[in-house]
């Protein structure tokens, strides 16, 4: 016998209870702020709740459910009843620290719904609709109730039924390092269980990005499709309960699509930054946006080992020499990876020989630090955990206070692991491997964050819990890698597509700044294995892929090889006053032009995926009236990633102003950089 | 940085290891008796497991991986070394104490292997797979190992890649009340996550059902499409902790695949139970194979109620009236719906009020049992739980004995729920709910199916865990519904499709019988609303869709104005000596003859679609020189399900012998059912 009906004919034969049947009925709309985005919610029969969303009057997510699945509960799903419905105005703008840009307009209009459940004890729950021009976020509240104090989720029920056909480009979740995994470009309709963002374009040119915000103590959300174009959130399994457990009053993270007319402005939306809470932290100007390099790439060529032993990267010598180099180039940072016990071992996965404060013989760290400090420079700690979060936690404190002691500032951690999951402490000294997208893993890495907060320390996790966009609410959360790196191009197993970067930008970097760790003007991994790249393009990669923090990763000598283009690498910024997405195709080329925060000066990235292209860049961004000096690095007339004239760069400089348009000449894998400064 | 590089990074890091590189090497193949499918096995690039299946040399299931994802212990998923390999071959014949062929062979090739990771301290698990000429099953075996105790399964890693494109017929997993849900027909690349099983044909007309045998005490297998045709085994989710939870020895579920060139042969194979053990419970000539009917119908249709009050339909009354009716028309057995108090309130996914052993006061169990048995017939029992499986547990065995006390035999039980998930016991005296897939639930209903056995109790069970061929180990488990059963046709929202029947067979069928009560000769629901189907149909389907007790479900009075019809309903049996799949296609058509296990007579079920079809049938199955008497019931020549015609049907005879070939017309969603006697 089927659930519903069951229920229906079972309280027909209970003459004195009235069936639970409603028509369909439009309970509330919302508009944002230009009325570009309509939502509206409805109660349908059997009281269950729905919302669609309209972008200039046509459909771009139709009726969509609303609910959960609860473990120590009926599940909200039906016999909802609207007790009242909030409308309410936002337009504020704030600053940030450091950022895409330094102010964040944040406007919408937002619709409150307190809903009861008249059959189940009057139970409650609320949602929350905030309708930007540029996207929506939705998000449940779970009040203080006598009837649901703690509440366990097995699933949520959010459904989202993309309204046209369209392509996805996603990937798939619940894997080994599944943010690592390439990006899948299907039809919507082929999408298995996606992670988020998941960046769709429907047949009408719409773009839908779906992802979350403000993911704090809860699981990440999977995107599972249930059939024809309707996905449903599915909440990253936990290994010891429920997908999530908490005591009431809490809220859900927020379930966001960024919705624009083209790629470049899913891109431009704040909506992710907007939807998390302000600043907790108060001043964070010990948070320094910068440069670095170090030991890190020579390990991925095999010239050098994290491991001791003859080819030990991390040695005393072997830091200074990076130091010095980075002190003469103005870069502020120097990554030494290896520095630390625990190496000598399988340890992915394992992870418990790790020592935190104790370096290896031949790394001296407190003199190390003390001499990059007198040259103006800051070595960036490391904290390679294995996965073994159980192992990392019961050192973390000491791991900081060591690094906090002699002046190192920001730290990357890492937690690569080959378990298929992190290792977790449970009830008294037992472990167990839960996903790193689980709702304890989402608890470990803020809790993470936080502490280092009290050391004024700054966090760049590898191996992350997807980017939320806490980073508003906790600055000293920098950036995180959570998609393939450079490093992929050293191991060439396989080496990052050509189409790569351009695909980065419309989907991984949605969801805030990434470690990418660009700049290899080798063009080349280990055994000397091309990359997918010109020269140009490991350029324009500084402007395009966002980090406040980014490693300019590759060999002291092939800096002082290539001085022309390493001059443009010693120039660019981390930190942006402004930025314009200028053009881009999911996957195909982006251009983007951004602002310096401490100059006037704009600099430009633009990246093409295999095809050659001449694109147009009009750059009524600059000051009106203002003469700029254009230092242009472009690829040489002959420049292809597929031959030996990849090296092929062109450095020249021109006079512009804003009535100006130039044509970007972007060679096959190739790209573009310019920096832009006013004329004295 | 990603995992495997990151671990083969680490281990180049530390010199002393080498890296865990192997090259993809076969390492074992096995043949079906008749060399028509072939299972090769691979360790391949970093010691992953992998196996494909061929199918007269043609790739069916191309290199799929093996494994399993803990949360108690680092995944089995590379790192093997094969230890031990062995092959041997089985062939014998069983006989079943009721079913759709007396004996079936079980002639199979069985692969072994036992497999150790050498780097986790030479941790153990085999893979058994037996390879048939119409299908492949393979398990895995955890052993006794001190490394290993407990096993916590949070997934596997079984991939299942459909080697060819193809069209999947299938449901959605994980919904409300999912085996009720109608079957999808997409492509296979365009599957979500699906129930099992899950029925494909790929484009060189190569049919595969994927399913699993012997599901034990393990949570249910999902198949969730990763990308591509690749399909990952998702195991149920539990709602307190891992998927499974397990200590060693013990051996997971067979996951089967019946392979062959076209849908009869799907449903033809035995494989499922052929995987399953042999029957545990000795004599079971209690078990009774037999037709019933009783107060149920009438309750969907709104004639009467499962509550209590001027409408209750399971009075001492009533209730007499079908006995004295089975006892006229020679059905053995009268179920009674909505005996017991419990029913007069919102129960569906609370079912507290339930009591197994309080009769409603106008229903007089002792009595009417007494007075049945006297007429030769036997009350059926019902224990509907409303998915309250802890409050069902405390008081089953009273039922049972409540039952057994007055000769009640058989056991119709329901777990309807509105919750999303029926309710179980935990600890103390908490309760939560989870899946009725899920492992726990697997244990409850074979629970029940064993206690009841005590009793010798035959169940058939009501919105349960999908069948997996439990009933030759358990032959008291006789049927379950786990599909949109006819009911759906009295409650219109919506009805079942034209080609509803035609794809059960292929579909649903091949797990196991189904309690689909047809026979609605007056062919309406409520409120006359017409259901898909000829009378003819009606009459087709007790042969088509099998199960070993069956339910005439009409009303009487509908039974009394439809003689012609109804003769055929009582001569047909429910237990069948020999089981032919005479042609089919998928959703299309079907038509099985089957021969009675206690006379010489054949009987014959053709439906349609809501195409009209001229379907040859070739009558070879019949014994040489024999010549038989056909009662024939066919669609009138006028015959459509969409018009008022629906009722034509037209009963004739003729004599034939094994030489003839009938033509079998069938009217738009019509269908034939043939009775063949040998002339005396």
């Amino acid at each position: 016998m089927h659930i519903k009906a069951g229920l229906i004919s079972a309280i027909l034969a209970a003459s004195c209870l009235a069936p639970p049947v409603w028509a369909d009925e439009l309970v509330a709309s919302a508009a944002s702020p230009n009325n570009i985005l309509n939502v509206d919610v409805r109660i349908e029969t059997g009281g269950k709740l729905a919302y669609a969303i309209k972008r200039r009057g046509e459909d771009v997510i139709t009726w969509s459910r609303l609910g959960f699945i609860l473990t120590n509960a009926p599940k909200f799903d039906g016999g909802f009843s609207l007790e009242k419905k909030t409308l309410a105005s936002h337009d504020d703008t704030w600053e940030q620290p450091w950022g895409e840009r330094q102010f964040v307009r944040n406007h919408y209009q937002e619709l409150r719904l307190d809903l009861v459940q008249k059959d189940f004890r009057n139970r409650r729950i609320a949602v929350v609709f905030r309708v930007y021009d540029d996207g929506v976020g939705f998000r449940y509240e779970f009040p203080k109730q006598e009837q649901l104090k703690d509440v366990k989720i097995s699933d949520e029920l959010t459904e989202f039924v993309v309204a046209k056909p369209g392509t996805a480009w996603w990937q798939v979740a619940g894997e080994v390092a599944a943010l690592e995994h390439p990006v899948l470009k299907t039809p919507v309709r082929e999408v298995g269980t996606a992670n988020t963002p998941m960046t769709v374009k429907t047949e009408d040119g719409t773009h839908i990005a779906f992802h979350e915000a403000a993911l704090v103590d809860y699981a990440s959300m999977w995107m599972r499709r249930v059939e024809g174009q309707k996905f449903r959130a599915h909440l990253t399994p936990s290994a010891t309960g429920p997908a999530v457990e908490r005591r009431a009053p809490f809220s859900t993270p927020w379930r966001t699509m960024q919705i624009a007319g083209d790629a470049a402005g899913l891109y431009m939306s704040d909506l992710i930054l907007n939807l998390n809470e302000p600043n907790k932290l108060g001043d964070v100007s010990w948070v320094k946006p910068s440069k670095f390099v170090g030991v890190w790439w020579e390990m991925h060529l095999n010239k050098s080992s994290w491991g001791s032993g003859a080819k030990h990267g991390a040695t005393t010598a072997n830091t200074r020499r990076w130091i010095d180099f980075a002190a003469a180039n103005g870069f502020r940072g120097v990554l030494v990876e290896g520095w630390n016990i625990g190496w000598d071992s399988n340890w992915a996965g394992g992870g418990a020989d790790f020592s935190f404060t104790k370096s290896y013989p031949d790394f001296d760290l407190p003199a190390l630090s003390a001499y990059a400090i007198s040259k103006g420079v800051r070595l960036i700690g490391h904290h390679e955990t294995g996965g073994n979060v159980a192992h990392y936690e019961k050192q973390m404190d000491a791991g900081y206070k060591l690094y906090a002691r002699h002046g190192i500032d920001s730290i990357k951690s890492g937690y690569v692991t080959d378990a298929g999951a992190a290792l977790f402490a449970g009830p008294g000294n037992s472990t167990h491997f839960a996903f790193t997208d689980s709702q304890e893993a989402s608890r470990h890495f803020l809790t993470a964050v936080r502490e280092a907060a009290r050391y004024r320390i700054a966090i760049d996790t590898h191996e992350p819990v997807k980017d939320t966009g806490l980073r508003r609410t906790y600055p000293n959360w920098l950036s995180r890698e959570g998609a393939r790196g450079m490093e992929y191009n050293a191991w060439g197993n396989p080496i990052n597509s050509v189409d790569h970067e351009a695909n980065l930008v419309f989907t991984r970097m949605l969801s805030g700044p990434m470690d990418y760790t660009p700049g290899i003007l080798s063009l080349e991994g280990v055994d000397g294995k091309p990359i997918h790249s010109t020269q140009a393009k490991q350029l324009a990669n500084f402007v395009l892929i966002y980090s406040p923090i980014v490693m300019a990763a590759d060999l002291i000598e092939n800096y002082e090889k290539y001085p022309a283009a390493f001059k443009f690498i010693k120039d660019v910024p981390t930190d942006w006053a402004d930025t314009r997405v200028i053009h881009g195709a999911v996957g195909e080329y982006a251009t983007i032009a951004r602002k310096d925060r401490r100059s006037a000066d704009w600099y430009v990235g633009s990246v093409t995926d295999g095809a050659a292209r001449t694109l147009s860049l009009p750059l009524g961004f600059l000051a009106p009236g203002q003469r700029y000096v254009a230092e242009i690095y472009r690829d040489g007339d002959q420049a292809d990633y597929r031959t030996a004239r990849r090296f092929d760069l062109v450095a020249e400089q021109r006079t512009v102003d804003a009535n100006d348009v130039l044509q970007l000449k972007l060679a096959p894998g190739g790209g573009q950089a310019i920096r832009l400064s006013p004329v004295p």
